[in-house]
């Protein structure tokens, strides 16, 4: 199992939470996905067999944010 | 038919959009409903003897936003 913090940019609201939590927690071994609306980080734990950063990244990108590297 | 400008606090994000216009638009006898994010407003094209001002506001406000007078 694998948790990593993702800087995410454009999450502003309550919806936006709930539109990256449900489109990461969706993923294949993501047992764990946590918004932080201030700090704009995704916290995530996942199996890294399942899923890798990158599907989860990409499952971000495409609700409309911005992954910060 | 009456059209209004409702000043509204905190829609942020497009899924606000979404919310105010579509609580909005289900009321009965409004034949518009649209959001300007920037400006912070709400234009309302309705049948008054169907819907007051009071109604929608209250919609607007049941979502979470505050209504500004």
């Amino acid at each position: 199992m694998a948790t990593d913090i993702i800087r995410v940019e454009g999450m502003s609201c309550e919806h936006c939470v709930k539109a990256v939590t449900q489109a990461v927690g969706v993923l294949p071994g993501v047992t764990e996905a946590t918004v932080d609306l201030e700090a704009g980080t995704v916290a995530v734990s996942y199996d890294p067999a399942q899923s890798s950063l990158d599907n989860i990244e990409s499952a971000i990108d495409e609700q409309g944010y911005e992954v910060i590297h």
